[in-house]
């Protein structure tokens, strides 16, 4: 494609546009993330000597198309959603604007970016909310589908509000917080459970959980009372004890009973196996005493809606607005922005979709990121995507915070209506002359 | 966990097993892939200096612990199921025989890679099976999670018997045959479809194949028609026409006619759009007339069963067999062996779950692969696993076969029910004296 487009001159400004069509009928709204993966892939958009030769050898491109792709980088425009925002279908959360074969090369990577990242944290948001004020942690590196959906989970999740994550690479790479955990090998490879949970207390005194439930989980929190006042003679609190199995808000309720009854009243509570946000809702709806969660796979694939439908589709070519209009998977024309009201009382109230130069009311959402391929701001850091994200739940529609089916109001603006009948008018001449 | 592990001598050598605890119920079979980037993993096993550095800053570990990792490499044996074998539940897809803190800490890349190129594999599989005579080509890099799922779903599906892949860094790293794709964008940029269809086929004259649904699905296979005897004077043939959007059993039996009336019989229909197995059964069941599928999200997330349920388990320590006892996620202890049987007509029988060094009559699915962190033998080829994957088809029962409900038998050994018997008693005597 890239071919033809160079060999036909095709290399005027293409207008891009990145979105998911219709939210699947489990989310009533998502979040964006991974804008700063997309622009770090962008910025360091280049060929190596060695990927210019395969395609050289492979005998499938003409010479002037590997010059051309020897001296590829991005220098084009960049305007998104900002990470962190609560976004709904058709919303544009990136738009690409750039000579028509660069932005059609940079398209699959892309989306493989911007929608696992904004999955994950649309499932995380459910989680958070789901469960206030526990503490969530990302455990899903291991289903999670190859080491950079591990890693970019981590990230996403810390975004929407994640306490932190097992996978030490976010840690190195953006400070997200870490949890160390315990596994049911390091209890069976001792032959008493008491001295396994005794030999991890003395190696990793600080923050101590002890993982209860290798062979029985009420019998397993009494041994940790037993060794209680041991190990606090030699200075180490027993800071908390997970629950991996088993009916977890049964057996949340009897180790509650049993640490408080050990004199453990300060040590927590933290459950994990195979949960999602259903799951939390029960818990916390039962008043489980549970102090925080660890969620790995329904979290990193997003399990319930391992995918969302989005689209990164040519809405402008050489000046003129483009659509699509194959069955069901029709696309609205042109430049476009999204305005977001919000109720006196600050939360949302309903967003306009329409051409970016319409004049509507409202808060703008999507904003400049590159010019000429260069940022026109510094990247917000981890820590402020992640405060925007906080206060972005505090504005949710109440249905939406409860994670209650809700149709957000989207409406489509009077310019958006009239260009999209312009370009209808356009195609349909050419198409079948009357 | 691996400082207690150190502080506490617990370095003797640890068998850890790899196994899927129950098929999901869309999955009658699973067929074993990855295991060549697990052993590469194992083989270049070593932190960076600046990883070990990190870890040192960090302050969360002991001198000790950081030159034990700046020491840190695979020395141990690896025994596996190979690649594009069919397998079970329960039965140990990957064995790892190594000091405890390796084979540890070895767990969640392992679990990771495996997990996913055995569930795409899997998920292939029901495509293959589906389809059959059909090429299956990979389209779905850009929804897949991340940039090495995209990567290993193509690697996956190419084991499990797809024609090739859109990701062209498979080519370059396996010479995985590469498809390349028109996209609507092109279509798009032109104001006429016609014109673009001519643009794409001067430029890609080979292997032709163009999408016509962009506007209207039975008018684009007509300008292809009314395009066709200009190309044919400058020597290009269209190879095919590629639908992506409406009702596919229709619009291929109404685009067939279109092009053999124009005189383009050996113009071959290709099809995609969020297509999955059920939508290849029901259009091969009605005899439409598809030649190929792209598939793209559903294979690369597996779409309707994102993860396995997989446990990466401590079966013996320091020549001991274990055992975990957690409710519901209950262990088989000690080193596995599967044996498999075959029926006269080389269909396979039933397989038997039992201790590797059981005296059980059939062919033994674990092979041994690194001994002493070295390879047994030349790794097999991409195709060499291929065409293994193939014959395993095969020999799949009829039910199996057609994506038919069948619980397939496997048996548990007399020496494994045996040992498990053996360990609960030594675990019961020191959990609870009588």
């Amino acid at each position: 494609m890239l071919e033809a487009y160079l060999e036909h001159g095709r290399t005027e400004t293409a207008v891009f546009e990145f979105f998911i069509r219709k939210l699947p009928g489990r989310r009533g709204f998502l979040m964006a993330a991974g804008l700063e993966q997309a622009v770090e892939f962008l910025e360091n958009l280049a060929l190596s000597p060695d990927e210019l030769d395969w395609l050289r050898r492979s005998g499938r491109f003409r010479p002037a198309t590997i010059d051309w792709l020897a001296g590829l980088r991005f220098t084009g425009d960049i305007d998104a959603i900002p990470e962190g925002t609560v976004f709904f279908g058709d919303e544009p959360i990136l738009r690409v604007t750039a000579p028509l074969p660069v932005a059609q090369l940079v398209e699959s990577r892309l989306i493989n970016i911007l929608h696992y990242q904004s999955l994950v944290a649309s499932k995380a948001a459910r989680m958070v909310l789901a469960a206030p004020g526990r503490r969530l942690v990302d455990f899903g590196f291991r289903r999670a589908h190859g080491a950079e959906a591990g890693l970019m989970a981590a990230r996403a999740s810390y975004v929407a509000g994640f306490d932190g994550t097992a996978t030490a690479l976010a840690g190195k790479l953006w400070g997200v917080p870490l949890y160390g955990t315990m596994a049911h090998s390091f209890v069976q490879s001792f032959d008493d459970e008491a001295a396994a949970f005794e030999a991890f207390a003395r190696a990793r005194p600080d923050g101590l959980t002890l993982l209860i439930d290798t062979y029985d989980t009420e019998d397993g929190a009494r041994k940790v009372t037993a060794l209680a006042p041991r190990l606090k003679a030699a200075g180490i609190a027993v800071a908390g004890v997970r629950l991996d199995s088993g009916d977890l808000a049964a057996l949340s309720r009897s180790v509650r009973r049993i640490l408080d009854e050990g004199g453990l009243d300060d040590t927590t509570i933290f459950a994990s196996g195979g949960l999602d946000e259903d799951d939390l809702l029960v818990l916390v709806g039962k008043d489980a005493p549970i102090d925080g969660f660890g969620l790995g796979t329904s979290l990193t694939t997003s399990s319930d809606v391992p995918a969302l439908d989005c689209a990164y589709k040519l809405q402008e070519y050489a000046g003129l607005a483009r659509r699509k209009l194959s069955t069901g998977k029709a696309t609205w024309p042109g430049r476009k922005q999204v305005w977001r009201r919000y109720r006196a009382d600050g939360v949302m109230a309903g967003d306009v979709l329409s051409t970016h130069d319409d004049a509507v009311r409202g808060e703008a959402l999507v904003q400049p990121v590159l010019r000429g391929g260069r940022r026109v701001a510094v990247a917000p850091t981890l820590s402020e995507i992640r405060e925007h994200a906080a206060r972005e739940f505090e504005r949710l529609p109440e249905p939406l915070r409860r994670l209650q089916p809700f149709a957000y109001p989207v409406e489509v603006g009077d310019r958006l209506k009239t260009l999209t009948e312009e370009v209808d008018r356009r195609l349909h001449v050419r198409r079948a002359p009357p």
